[in-house]
């Protein structure tokens, strides 16, 4: 079954979603050199692949691939009115995998496939489970992933449907990881990508602290959000929000993924590919005035099939708030204060 | 007679002006996808053709046009400096019309023609009536409106002019509006552009509470504000700005508009074209820290001679702030508390 | 000697370099449309050349060259981490050239030289000098130029290295400026660029007060600072700067001589390229909230050999904050009240 995007309604509540009902999100979008460079403006991520055109021509690529997470950014905002207009609550994220690499000059589709519902004991709200992938013009999948939102429901007093419960993996199995084809990584020069340390050289139990810090204002997270076509009222409307738990604008949780990533380029400066989304908590929430600090887990690592020239890190990617992480904060359970995102990953990187 | 542009002065008086006078605008702007992405980010505007370079060829434009409010701001802004720099408000615009769509990588000029003259009885301010053009590389003109604005005159002790006031329409007549030529508005995909809703379904005196708000910060409306070269020193300086009237910065009037359109795809989600300005009235000014609403009513409508595939919509659009728009404030005159905005246009919809 | 970035670790101390060292600056970067746009909402400039492929087109070029700041901002930002990550203060530039125009699509690199060290003779830090260059995908050296700065030792105890302190010119020689070839600035259309003031009309001891003022957000700096990948902690990191001298972060110098660059086309609008930095003081820092104002000075002019088309000025921009500029500040010693910049400059303007 097909539905038409509902954009111009009020959001769906948790009535109106049924499983297997497909949802096709409104506007697709051509990502262009100037999201790349606004994308630098807001993050200053210093990856040299997507930073320079010569680089990724060294390494096979026709021009710089766009940042992984910008590519998820722009899916996850397309779903937004359709699937979380009215979400109490984004639960979590798995089994995400990026398939293709997205240029500019791509244009980006999102598609939502409810795949789990449960209502909530209280009545009021239901857990929904999609699953959402993009495609780009010429219909390659470029990235898949489920994510599942606590959404309220418009009347109390309908009945509960049928509680679906999907099976979502742990973890992307390596085996399942993706890295562009017809690239030769070995190419890489490492004076340019800024360091001599290669997925060789990673072991699991290394942990990085990023020690740069970024301070994060209203306009820069409103700017990026809106820049997904995202339009999740609780970050943009001040003066409703006022009346709000946190009395204040929310930072779109996604803002938090790409500055942690960014921050990471200390320590994983070849890490060119996010290639899949294991698990993602944002355990508090951001506001602007707050400055967020990351440090890094590598918790596994696996080589990949066919490939001698990159291989998968497993990283588990913390972000805090207001706190240094040279004692990386959150490695404990007991150790949370100021911990607001745990991001656990599957990077590429290339191999000696 | 043709005056070279005054910029590097200190601004035109009343005096500076005479009727028949024509000013080239200094500065020509070649506009590009990094306008699009930056006008993307600041506005979060989400109708398909401006969005999905795929979307416009399958209605058979060769890329995305650009946003038609980025061009009005643009060829506005170069008018500021010759115009309005000593201007002490700005009164009115109309008889606006978008004649050509203008794509990424096309260079605009703008020139305006003193069409107008009225000293005011205080002796030290008159009113000065342009007619701007905006113009394409290839001497096409995109945009042709009148504005009117009142400037202090250099000296009061001047003689005044004879009055000379144009007749300007109240609303452009819709056997003026022109719709791109080439394109099959019939292929619409209606699951991209996000509504089924064609200009078949609309009828005067239906009203949308485009129900999103978004709060505006300094950075933003500066940085849109210059993106269109627009020097009005009351947007930036904020140190001369503590002495004046409102004791800060002042937001460009023209970031209500896109705003309000922005937030408009809520309810009007086909409206793809902004084809003609009838009228434009600041209400109120809106500072840094408010939020911003909207409604539309939909007032006229109109067919397009010649085309069977898109019709008009005469659309006022109006924005408040920090007031929500659910019972359509300024619909009466006697409600028009925290109003801001009154905009007065002919939208372009898809027929079916 | 060539070593590899060391942009994961924690920035180079005083000890880590030696005279002759070469240093591969981490990450290149391809700059783009999007980049341009993004200077233009940050900085708002209306040099016609930067802003129209069809002007820049009429002399010559192939398209707009990309602004020779946001060049020298990159070039730069890629030798931040590497040089002045643990600088306790920028001192100085000297010798800076223009050498090649840079245009949207080029990828640049950046390497330094160290050329002079002298620990100081409190032995907790020393000046280094290096020799920076930005160099084109094609290997033409595009921006070369000298900077010292002061550098924390890592060890109080380590001895000090010979003192060698290159000599540096107080300013470049006008025979050293380099014009773009194949260009013929005689075919400027002054309609478009603003002014019909060129290079024959300036003389020495011409003073122009730029008048406009522009207030900084946070924001701001930070996208700018980041568009660049200049990492310094000290503009981006608000919670670790509380504890700094002056409690909050500092905005990136090099965005007050982009601001008052951007000012100075109120008086100097055919100033189309800077072609050499004779020095850049940065009198006092600026933060987020104040306004910044600019003036300029002619303090020489020479004509470029074999050039009949453009000659130079050699300009000193003084910028203020929050103070206007209507009487010069900065032109007498004892009238720094509210200075922050002091720039010497070449500037190329077309003759008559």
């Amino acid at each position: 079954m097909t539905v038409e995007s509902t954009v111009e309604n009020k959001g769906n509540f948790f009535e109106d979603f049924s499983v297997g009902q497909e949802i096709i999100h409104a506007t697709p979008r051509t990502l262009t050199t100037g999201d790349a460079a606004l994308y630098m403006a807001l993050f200053g991520s210093r990856f040299a692949l997507q930073s320079s055109d010569f680089f990724a021509q060294s390494l096979g690529f026709s021009v710089s691939p766009l940042d992984d997470l910008l590519i998820f950014h722009v899916v996850f905002g397309k779903s937004v009115p359709d699937v979380s207009l009215n979400a109490v609550a984004n639960l979590g994220y798995a089994g995400g995998r990026f398939l293709t690499p997205v240029f500019p000059g791509n244009t980006l589709t999102a598609r939502s496939t409810v795949i789990g519902l449960r209502e909530n004991t209280n009545g009021k709200t239901g857990i929904v489970y999609v699953n959402t992938t993009g495609t780009n013009q010429h219909g390659e999948v470029v990235l898949d992933y489920a994510r599942w939102v606590m959404v309220a429901k418009r009347n109390p007093d309908t009945p509960a449907p049928e509680p679906v419960i999907p099976t979502l993996p742990a973890a992307v199995a390596a085996s399942d990881l993706r890295a562009p084809e017809g690239i030769d990584y070995k190419r890489l020069d490492a004076s340019a990508s800024g360091s001599t340390q290669l997925w060789d050289d990673f072991e699991a139990g290394m942990k990085f602290d990023h020690r740069d810090g970024v301070t994060v204002e209203e306009a820069e997270h409103m700017l990026a959000t809106r820049l997904y076509q995202n339009t999740a009222r609780v970050h943009f409307d001040g003066f409703t929000q006022k009346d709000s738990r946190f009395g204040r604008r929310l930072i779109y949780g996604g803002h938090v993924i790409s500055l942690a990533r960014a921050l990471s380029f200390n320590g994983l400066s070849n890490g060119f590919h996010i290639a899949a989304i294991n698990a993602g908590r944002h355990v508090a929430p951001l506001f602007a005035g707050d400055t967020v600090f990351a440090w890094s887990e590598i918790v596994d690592k696996a080589p990949l099939e066919c490939r001698a020239d990159i291989g998968a890190l497993r990283v588990c990617t913390r972000a805090t708030k207001n706190r240094l992480c040279a004692n990386y904060p959150g490695a404990r359970d007991d150790d949370t204060d100021g911990l607001i995102l745990d991001f656990d990953y599957w990077l590429l990187m290339p191999r000696r």
